[in-house]
């Protein structure tokens, strides 16, 4: 068995708040942030305290807070309250759908209530909708995994770029179960660090062969002049995927599959289902965060105090063409034909 | 007039020592680093306190430091020690070819002097060869940059990887002269940082409009998708370029000439003339540094813990597939035909 690391469980519940792991200065320190309203829940995600599924862990959480809150009040009430902070969790970023499908998900669970329920009945629907979102999640990315896993040869060296969260730790244990192993290099992902931080990080308290990369070697350890052996397939996660195959990630995800397509290394994109609502790239908000986040590092000034202004983008979007396949929880699929996905559920 | 930056004249020297603007901390700190002797002079080179064409000038004075030291030896020992310096100075760092060629100019005026000169003599000559040298690098990067301008219009806005040194003051300068004026989109250039320090700083300088992005970002910007508006240009300079037309020059250049290609960019290299020595991209070493670099940022650890490998191959090879022209102090040229530099000097 392998070991479970942190970030497996980076949402947790007390009485009267929503725990959440601080990814923006884990694993330097373990801290979390603890979001006691839907506000403060969506401010979290916004201000990136937890970011790629959590915010879906923290979301589910933060409607059973309010749900909680509303004990003593009239159903009416309890449910009004509810549909605000679904609104308000959903619109604390707009890139990644999966807040709006959880949140989606609890709220029609509520909305099925008898209208004679109290705030009883509203709390403990809440509370299963929210855990049951969660195991949902977590048996998708498992599927997930198994799919991807079934594409990458024994031995092979993966680049990643970001953190993938579940589809990452779900993708080592499915990689264990069947008796390959991978060796990892991991772009550390400015501003965040994310990949310096979490994705290296988990990838060591899971025992993997991982080796960190500043964002701009991606493309040199993909070109056949690496000094470090071919890399055999980039592997990210995705924010969002339009059901023409765009894929929307974290920003630095186009120069790495531009790169790898240049040098024929293929590019798999991991997410549980392309956006129905999303027919097309121009359908999806890119998120444009604070520019002054790249003028510092970790809060330290790195830019000349003479530059006043950053650009950060906190996505790009890379076109179908650069895209080997999109794997989801239903299997691997060619990015131009991914929208095959919900086949059989639209009739 | 434009100002003239700091980093135009980051060399200087005193009776005893070159003085050495300390490019790893600058802007942040204005600080010299004092080498003593010839072997002081390659430590810095070696220790990145100057790099691009900061070498040229650094190895340049180090020569004259060593004939000065060597006031009252035999001629012959003092030739055998400018001999021992140069070849030290040259093998600092190995894929830049540029300190190779100032080294063998001097050492050129050095070798053709009577037998019987004295020391003073020797000091003169290497004092006169060595600020030669200085000028005729800066002339052929005036040269350069004149070329280059012409091929970019006015009000362009142009991406650039790394610090470019005198060929960035002299494109600035150049493009002045003709009333033209470009807006700057600098990458900040992990792990030394290179672009937010060194290039933002001199372009917010000389008064020039400049936005930082981090290295992942060169891609978005040059797609379709970008927020910040089209991108008209990639330009860097190369730290060598080989007959055959392969750019080598800091790492993350690769990527973004890879993603320019993909979206239609035409990106130009600069460098003064490809290097007649290497025929090919194999004959040229790419230094690999020390991996623990890309773990921290500015002296702090970035990157958790856990993590012990990181991966710092200095400079990428950009095969000439994905540029459009090498700019030289004699003109453009696509770089199939960039050979075609040296014609007339090979008979």
């Amino acid at each position: 068995m392998l070991p479970d690391p942190v970030l497996d469980r980076s949402v947790r519940f007390e009485d009267d708040a929503v725990l959440i792991l601080d990814r923006r200065v884990f694993p330097h320190r373990v801290e979390w942030v603890a979001a006691r309203s839907d506000v403060e829940v969506a401010a979290a995600i916004r201000d990136m305290v937890t970011q790629s599924l959590g915010p879906c862990f923290a979301a589910a959480a933060g409607l059973v807070l309010v749900a909680r809150q509303q004990v003593g009040a009239s159903p009416e009430s309890a449910l009004a309250a509810l549909r605000t902070a679904g609104q308000r969790l959903t619109a604390a970023r707009p890139t990644n759908n999966i807040v709006r499908d959880v949140v989606a998900a609890v709220m029609g669970e509520l909305s099925a209530l008898p209208t004679d329920a109290g705030t009883g009945e509203i709390v403990e629907t809440a509370s299963l909708a929210a855990a049951a979102q969660d195991e949902y999640y977590r048996a998708r990315s498992r599927a997930l995994a198994r799919h991807a896993v079934a594409l990458v040869d024994d031995g092979a060296r993966i680049l990643t770029h970001c953190w993938m969260d579940t589809y990452l730790i779900e993708f080592v244990r499915a990689a264990d179960q069947v008796g390959k192993r991978f060796r990892y290099v991991a772009t550390e992902t400015r501003p965040y660090l994310q990949g310096a931080r979490l994705t290296a990080h988990t990838l060591a308290e899971m025992g993997q062969d991982v080796t960190l990369i500043t964002d701009g070697m991606a493309a040199a350890v993909l070109s056949p002049f690496s000094a470090l052996g071919s890399i055999d397939a980039l592997v990210t996660a995705a924010d969002r995927v339009s059901m023409d195959g765009h894929v929307f990630n974290k920003v630095g995800t186009l120069g790495a599959a531009v790169a790898a397509h240049a040098f024929e290394v293929p590019y798999y994109a991991f997410i549980h289902a392309p956006d129905p609502q999303a027919l097309k790239a121009a359908d999806v908000v890119v998120e444009e965060r604070d520019g002054a986040e790249v003028l510092s590092t970790q809060g330290i000034r790195t830019a000349s105090p003479l530059v006043t202004r950053g650009h950060y983008p906190a996505f790009d979007v890379t076109p179908p063409r650069f895209v080997t396949r999109i794997v989801t929880d239903r299997g691997a699929f060619e990015p131009a034909r991914v929208a095959e996905y919900w086949d059989g559920e639209r009739a």
